[in-house]
């Protein structure tokens, strides 16, 4: 997507070899590239939500175990790399997916054929993801243009944390609708949660506005007053992991919208790219482990000085208690439908996707 | 209640005349005392949060109007002055309920006479709200100690804002039942919502702490999952206007933790003195002004430096366009039950508190 009229991507590589990310842990206050040249770097750079959004983590480490190989291609050296990207962040499964089918693309090769072999499926995976979302704008944006015709004014449409193109290589999952909806000229506004503690709301705000989208940032706190008055007319987020139930597990406070939006009889949407199902997953409350992050993301805040300095200010003492889960799990019952690649689907039809079943249908 | 073992009340006054109040804009970060002189300085006080909580502000209110009276016992400028007052917070039904008492003692008297008895009236107001809150402590210490005693654990209660002695003269609401449960030996913990945007949860925490009571920092986002996991054995609130049906005003986001309370089947109490229902409220929904707050609320935030300096960084732009309600309404049907100083009643029994009934029945 544009950026002042520069086309990005979120995720890219150079010729080092080397691979640049735009640094999301300083937007949307200051906009900063950075180059990672080690596995050991995109550790870093996942787990401290540089790079952020399960499928663009997912490609992540794919490029983490490119830099990788091309460090060392040994069968030590790239299970070490792949162990510790795994555990950079544990809830969602694009990283695990991602991990796997790189461990079984280089497997058969001989340690000098991996490293190119690596750079091009990493690669391939990014491609990949921009195709998915296209594909979930496409089936999607029709969604929100058949409950805005009969309104007569903008849908309002309520999000929480960013599911958008920086979230993705590009394009975005819950927003890719919306964005092409509004560029079909759809009339559109979104409520945008600040999600707190790492505030990606700021990141969904900033891109919403970059690329023109109407656009109002609320306290997480406000959604069950803005349903009860009738000002949100459909609920979008996206998912890090999806159970083949339909059992959703995003952003903690996900559930009090989907509970929310539930009770004031409102559709209450989820984008899936299909690599998000944990086709695995049996009972999503007890197979999901939801991370728990440190607690110091709420003692702390970050933002911008009136030099234009990103600085942090403490809000609570050392000394006191927080806990600070990252994810919850909304029940399949509550989820209106699920927004796919391959088309929007209630969560009960979900399991019509599993991967083998597809293919046979596809050949029948 | 005790600061580093010294007792306060959250506004008290001096002989100049003058009043004197923690400016809990500046909590937990800095202890800071200040000294009000004219009704102006006591509307700033109120629209600018240093003091806050509904009980509070309606003592703080009838201290503006005894002010007032000090510099000024003419009819006009005793109207001019209660105007203001009545505007610096639109919601609270306390305000408006101390400003009319205030009018009533005072209209009937000579001007020379006025600012004694408006001194008189701000005291014995400020004792009785030390009263209610000391009454609502002892009739809700025993729910909670119901509530605890077949767990074999700690109780575990969440808040929303700070209904806490800070928000009160003394004794708090929703946590004068937590105090006195705690202070009788019943083992409870306090799950605390931060509470954005303007974060009075620290102060929950701060005042939790100070008072030894076990309690842990959440984001507002966090009560759903903490409730589904069954981490939650009860909500307990404050509230800001009650309708006598029962329909609960309280801080932005409580109605977000109602519904996710009778979804996961667990008690929602509200503690409320008496002044805070509003007896002439039809349609709580139509009736109750929610006060828009400023949109810096959002787009900033205020924290201590590392030298221990309050200080203000951005979050968003000046641009980003921002929706800050300060309150929502809970409909009744969310409430288990209301803790008033005459006793704990379901909401349809609220009106038997009715104060011409009360006092018929009283008298039967």
């Amino acid at each position: 997507m544009n950026v002042d009229g520069v086309a990005y991507r979120s995720i890219w590589t150079t010729d080092a070899p080397g691979v640049r990310i735009i640094d999301q842990s300083c937007l949307p206050f200051a906009w900063r590239i950075a180059e990672l040249h080690s596995p050991r770097d995109m550790v870093e750079a996942i787990a401290g939500m540089q790079v952020r959004g399960a499928p663009l983590i997912g490609v992540a480490a794919a490029y983490g175990m490119a830099l990788a190989a091309s460090a060392d291609p040994a069968d030590g050296a790239l299970a070490a790399a792949a162990e510790a990207l795994a555990r950079s962040r544990p809830t969602a499964v694009n990283l695990a997916w991602a991990l796997e089918r790189m461990r079984r693309r280089l497997a058969g090769l001989p340690p000098g054929q991996r490293a190119a072999a690596a750079w091009a499926l990493a690669g391939e995976m990014a491609e990949e993801d921009v195709r998915i979302n296209r594909a979930i704008g496409e089936h999607g944006a029709p969604l929100l243009a058949a409950l805005q015709a009969p309104l007569g004014r903008p849908l309002q449409v309520l999000t929480h944390c960013n599911a958008g193109w920086l979230a993705t290589v590009d394009g975005g999952t819950a927003l890719a609708p919306v964005y092409r909806a509004h560029d079909a000229g759809v009339p559109l506004h979104l409520w945008v949660d600040e999600t707190r503690p790492r505030n990606q709301g700021l990141l969904t705000a900033w891109e919403l506005a970059a690329h023109g989208v109407p656009n109002t940032l609320v306290a997480d706190n406000a959604g069950g007053h803005l349903m009860q008055r009738g000002q949100v007319d459909l609920v979008l987020v996206g998912a890090d992991r999806v159970s083949a139930a339909g059992d959703v597990c995003n952003k903690i406070g996900t559930l009090l919208k989907a509970l929310a939006a539930r009770a004031h009889g409102l559709p209450f949407y989820v984008a899936v790219p299909s690599p998000t199902i944990d086709w695995g997953l049996g009972d999503a409350l007890a197979g999901i482990p939801i991370e728990e992050r440190p607690g110091d993301e709420l003692r702390r805040v970050r933002g911008l000085d009136e030099d234009g300095r990103v600085r942090e200010l403490r809000l609570a003492g050392e000394q006191q208690a927080v806990a600070n889960p990252a994810f919850d799990l909304t029940p399949a019952a509550l989820v209106s439908g699920l927004i796919t690649e391959h088309g929007v689907l209630a969560p009960a039809a979900l399991s019509s996707l599993r991967p083998g079943l597809r293919v046979a249908q596809e050949a029948a």
